[in-house]
């Protein structure tokens, strides 16, 4: 992308309304605008990274074995009156009453709508094991938005739904879910550390929630030091094998690492001193066993082998989408703005013209880009007649990881200087070189 | 795709409620299911083509240079007051009263909500030209929906709106979004006439509907024969180059092409007899250039190279996402199902295994799908230990448009069988040859 033909409006000062760093810097990289309160447009470079992330949620539950579909913002309140959430909710749940009086709600979950189609469409053990899931805007209307996208009104969300034959199925499908978010977050360059948690409004036995440290964490944390070792890596996973999965789940659950809510400091004070560990958290997902809380309330059963009929064993499973930009942000910024891990970032580099209009230098920074392109990568050429100081202030703010300056004295001697927004750290090389090194980072071959 | 690990859940019998074929089928092949009264759950079949017609649109909305961001869904009625529309609306939208007693509403189109990101952020003719689009959930509250996704009211809508200096730069915009949509709908095998059309309550100076010819279509059409004539195909347009762009809109919009709405008999009656036709139409875009209307009633002004202040020019560009699955499947099927264009497939092509279990059809159905995956291409591997007649009926009845047979008398003799969805021809090839038709059909490299 041209930045002369982009829609990146970035702003000088930082808006009042922001109080962490997340909100100020989406705001001045021109990521989103307040549309009302809590409610927010995505502009393009945001919307950019929310797509990234959106797709790497996508191929990591491919990966597992699970089924994208979607369902609508809008639903019948009906079916929230089964469940007996529908007078339970409160407040939050954004009620409407449509053009023929029947009232509707924006979905806040999608417990009862899945089980809806689940019961309509499902009724033998063969059909099983089954996990739908989508990726859908949600609201919750909030007494207090704030923080920007981390505790919005209007939010996007991947929610999961699993529905097995028995609780130890169920309980397979959950310790999926924890591996493949693992993978998920891990991608996104993110720490998440599942902790033990309460399960809240939806109701469950087994349930983790996923914690990113970050100082502006809304949960105070409790924690031993060795959990922030453990790595996911590279390493392969067969979804269907329970014992594998199974391992995952102990080796990332078995240390201490609780929230406020389920803290308890006498189990905390078993861990050696110098291993224990207070912080905070931002929530970036939660995993729930909750049994047949669901499907015995609406009537979601499967008929066994040997003929019974029996309520299905569900679990919901979720990850904060549109959340998770500012808690990157939060774990990965400086003075400067923010620091795009590569798993996320919107372009893949920057391309600096030190003197749009010169020859030598145009020729220079047009060929980079169309290399680049030509290699699957997307580069933001800065191609505006700006000063330098100032180009450099956007790369920076918006954070892309790799930025190459090209300038008439460089090319002189046959170089680029490439810099790395992460190290600060820059070196001259040819552009041939620069272009090898970034397509190296990115996994392409050049 | 393993059918055995899907969630195809298809219908013997048709829904009462379904008047037409597009949602007879949509129903039966497990695409959608009714949620409440024109609002659908997008089960996994549906879901995924649902995202291959939105990977077109991107695709074909970058080539053109245009913008991609995200509009919120629930937006604030203070907005719609500023250009009068929340009264002149009416019925159709959706109020919504929130916690703190704000009117708020479920937008149904986004001029105002675009036209106050382009006011809060240019300021200067030297940001034109700009086009912003999105493609998010809209909801009409349509007295009474019909028809499925067709007449739904929560849909899926491609919206784009310009921005320019001069009525002359917005009215290239509108020659770009006719020339950028005749691709997108033939590249998801549809011919899409654009029709001159009313402009409602947008209001606008120019304005098209692309109609889809089918007997079922809301519209009555009346046209030129030698429209139908037309293909856009694969030349190359540079999407910069005005004389090029106004050239395409002629030689497509030069014959006789109207809805009822915009019908003169007169006119009409200057087409050679034997070329004039009547016939029904399903409307599937509409572009508008409206001139300053939103720009003058919300201040959205930029200052000219002559330091004038001047309110820009502005248009509004439609895709309906959700509605093209319907116009699709009303524009090709036949009396067995649905028939899938190849651009919009949600799998590439089917594999029949006619004898699961018997271990050289295994076998082979195994290494196709290997192989097909590796190429990039996606199989549904029909897994199930079902009579052949069943697994033929649901392939038939999804639409794939290349269907596979694997069973052990063919393999003996070395063949598979490959059958024509659309013909209904079938040929018998070596595994390999049939691998590389396939390939070949998708442009994939075997």
């Amino acid at each position: 992308m041209r930045l002369s033909r982009y829609f990146l409006p970035v702003l000088k000062e930082t808006p009042a309304e922001a109080q962490i760093v997340s909100h100020r810097y989406m705001l001045r990289a021109g990521m989103i605008k307040q549309a009302s309160a809590g409610i927010y447009s995505w502009l393009p470079l945001g919307f950019k990274v929310l797509r990234k992330i959106e797709d790497i949620i996508h191929e990591e539950q491919a990966r597992a074995g699970h089924i994208p579909m979607l369902m609508p913002t809008i639903q019948s309140a009906d079916l929230w009156r089964e469940s007996g959430r529908y007078d339970a909710y409160g407040a939050e749940m954004l009620r409407i009453t449509d053009r023929h009086e029947r009232d509707m709600l924006f979905t806040p979950t999608a417990e009862e709508l899945i089980t809806d189609i689940f019961r309509s469409n499902v009724s033998s053990y063969k059909d099983l094991p089954l996990t739908l899931y989508q990726i859908q805007w949600k609201f919750r209307d909030e007494i207090r938005p704030r923080f920007g996208v981390m505790r919005g009104r209007e939010f996007y969300m991947k929610d999961g739904y699993n529905f097995d034959l028995t609780k130890e199925d169920a309980l397979h499908a959950y310790n999926r879910h924890l591996v493949s978010y693992l993978r998920t977050y891990e991608r996104m360059g993110l720490q998440a550390i599942p902790m033990r948690a309460d399960s809240g409004p939806i109701g469950g036995d087994d349930t983790h929630e996923f914690l990113v440290l970050a100082e502006t964490g809304e949960s105070e944390v409790f924690y031993d030091s060795e959990i922030t070792d453990l790595k996911f890596g590279s390493r392969e996973i067969d979804f269907d094998d329970k014992a594998q999965c199974q391992a995952v789940l102990e080796e990332f659950t078995s240390r201490y690492a609780r929230t406020d809510e389920t803290h308890d400091e006498a189990v905390f004070h078993q861990v050696p001193e110098e291993r224990r560990r207070t912080a905070r958290g931002i929530e970036v997902g939660q995993i729930f066993y909750f049994g047949t809380k669901y499907s015995e309330a609406m009537g979601a059963s499967v008929q066994t082998p040997d003929g019974q009929k029996v309520p299905v064993h569900m679990g919901s499973h979720g990850i904060g989408v549109s959340r998770l930009l500012g808690a990157i942000i939060e774990a990965s910024h400086d003075d400067k703005g923010i620091i795009w891990p590569e798993g996320v970032t919107p372009f893949h580099c920057g391309i600096v013209n030190l003197k749009q209009g010169d020859a030598e230098a145009d020729a220079a920074c047009e060929s980079l880009y169309a290399s680049l392109t030509a290699l699957g990568l997307e580069p933001l050429y800065d191609d505006r007649s700006e000063r330098a100081g100032g180009k450099f202030a956007t790369m920076d703010l918006i954070g892309l990881p790799w930025r190459i300056t090209v300038g008439p004295r460089g090319l002189k001697n046959g170089v680029v200087e490439l810099t790395s927004r992460r190290t600060g750290e820059s070196e001259e090389l040819s552009p041939e070189a620069a272009l090898l090194k970034i397509a190296q980072i990115y996994g392409k071959a050049a």
